[in-house]
């Protein structure tokens, strides 16, 4: 029934509020942002939220009631089943019921994930993963986080917070701070370890030049920018983050035999095939061998847009399970 | 309709083959077994697991037509679809079509799986997993093994090695051979670990005693012991590999979010309440905090007979299955 209808995502972050009208094949037929202000407070990203999906579902001349669903990723810890935003350091929430908030000012069911949890579904229904029951999407950023495809289900598991491969230790005879991925390769990791080389005398002229000296500075473009400029201590750095990455993704896949990751986030947009190149030669090192031919490593097709098409697909794939689920009861 | 009927499990172990007529909630009614000798060749190996099939089935009066199945756990790389084993060292087989030729021997059919699947399976349905339909089993002996539930299934992967977490990454920074947690944390690593700093001068009283200075007798009942008469050296060994383990179970925690982890095989039974307490610590220091709670760490209730209970009870799941397939295509 809702195969031929629109259904929009928003991708909820610290920063920006982006939102689109995406049709069942995954693709944004209409689109806009705001940003997400949340210095003034839960109820004002609420409005804008709000707001803002409005605004697109109007471009595209649709009511929001003909839409298949409306579907909200965000970071943070979430009570999935009653729509609350647990925490949320970025947004500076802490227990907001965003589900009941939006339902409540727009009329219509929403439906609340993971930013990572409704990228990885975005890349399996419409990205990089289509055509794989089981995939591991890898989102490496500011943090890194992980969402799981099993069975062409998205794997929530029973805390409802599966995927946390930045968690994965990987020094477990390391200190605190160096032990896990997140510690060792997100851009957040990548840019601490940069600031102490080069506060303990390890200069590079092409980071020097880039940065202006000031180091707070580094983003995933700039690393990109530092990289084809050829600065060795950047590229040392990088390369061991990606290393890393490729250790990790090695043990999840030993641990679930998958046949494919995707690989997203903005350090990865950012440097894709270099990076790439270097994680599946440390992921082929440490895999477990029966995997090692026959699991896919693939750079994410949806890019900036995992998070907005992945909510809107991912709001569809519930709200119709909930209509057959109305089915069912009203035949009984 | 198989409810009421008996199965038979067997453990293939590269020693000794264990056989037991099980009952539906996993209870032992009869048992028997013998030695394997892979030195004999193949043939004889399966002529010798159908005879004690035989005889256990005689044992309990039943006909082997009038069980729910049998099933034949076994160490080694398999092709599950095929019913072969592709690869196993301690048996000495290659490319071993064992489901056929038993079922030539035997005349029924016969279900072949990984004896960590089953034992992972044994410990769902009639073990410490019992009501968990997500869990994970890892058998710490000889090496290090582990089977996945994810849904009340048993989670096999798409290359049917998944659960493989002795091949997860604890020291992405080091060299060959202490990498993984097998090669850390295994008996065989254990053992290997005394030797070497034994050889280099690292001597302590209790162990000298209890090998009689040869080392090659290290196993699990030994550490057992040595644990018991305070031995230094096995006891800081012992407590790095716990460690160890833990850290490996609190990453496929993290990625999964699982809500129970079952402990078994030769070192976990032998060292029982001792090493899981240590497990656990290292466990909750390193798990993700959503998990950190809710997640329980146990020891199998099984012990030695997972392997054949779990055996037991996959043969009768998956032919029950068959039989409901059949059923339905009767329908049409």
């Amino acid at each position: 029934m809702s195969k031929q209808k629109l259904s929009i995502g928003v991708d909820l972050g610290g920063t920006n509020i982006q939102c689109g009208l995406v049709n069942e094949r995954g693709q944004i037929v209409h689109r806009g942002s705001v940003k997400t202000k949340p210095e003034n407070g839960q109820a004002a990203v609420a409005d804008r939220i709000a707001q803002i999906i409005s605004t697109v579902a109007e471009q595209g001349k649709k009511k929001l009631a003909e839409l298949a669903g409306v579907g909200v990723g965000s970071a943070g810890a979430m009570d999935l089943d009653k729509g609350i935003v647990l925490e949320s350091p970025n947004l500076r929430w802490k227990n907001f019921p965003l589900r009941k908030e939006l339902e409540k000012r727009l009329g219509v069911p929403v439906v609340l994930d993971n930013d990572v949890n409704v990228g990885a579904w975005g890349e399996y229904k419409a990205g990089a993963g289509q055509g794989f029951d089981d995939l591991l999407a890898v989102f490496v950023g500011t943090g890194i986080g992980g969402g799981l495809v099993l069975g062409g289900k998205l794997y929530q598991g029973h805390h409802q917070t599966a995927g946390e491969i930045g968690f994965i230790t990987l020094d477990a005879d390391g200190g605190l701070g160096r032990r896990k991925l997140e510690e060792r390769a997100s851009r957040g990791a990548i840019a601490n370890r940069l600031r102490r080389l080069v506060e303990t005398n390890h200069r590079d002229p092409v980071l020097d030049e880039l940065t202006g000296g000031d180091l707070g500075k580094i983003r995933s473009k700039l690393l990109s920018e530092a990289v084809k400029r050829d600065s060795v201590l950047v590229k040392t750095v990088l390369e061991e983050a990606a290393d890393d990455v490729g250790v990790a993704i090695a043990s999840a896949v030993s641990l679930l035999s998958l046949p494919c990751v995707v690989l997203g986030g903005g350090l990865t947009e950012a440097l894709r095939g270099w990076w790439l190149d270097r994680v599946r030669t440390s992921f082929e090192k440490n895999v477990f061998p029966s995997n090692l031919r026959a699991c896919k490593l693939r750079i994410s097709k949806l890019h900036d847009n995992a998070g907005v098409i992945g909510a809107a697909l991912w709001a569809r794939q519930v709200l119709d399970k909930n209509d057959q689920k109305d089915v069912k009861l009203g035949k009984k």
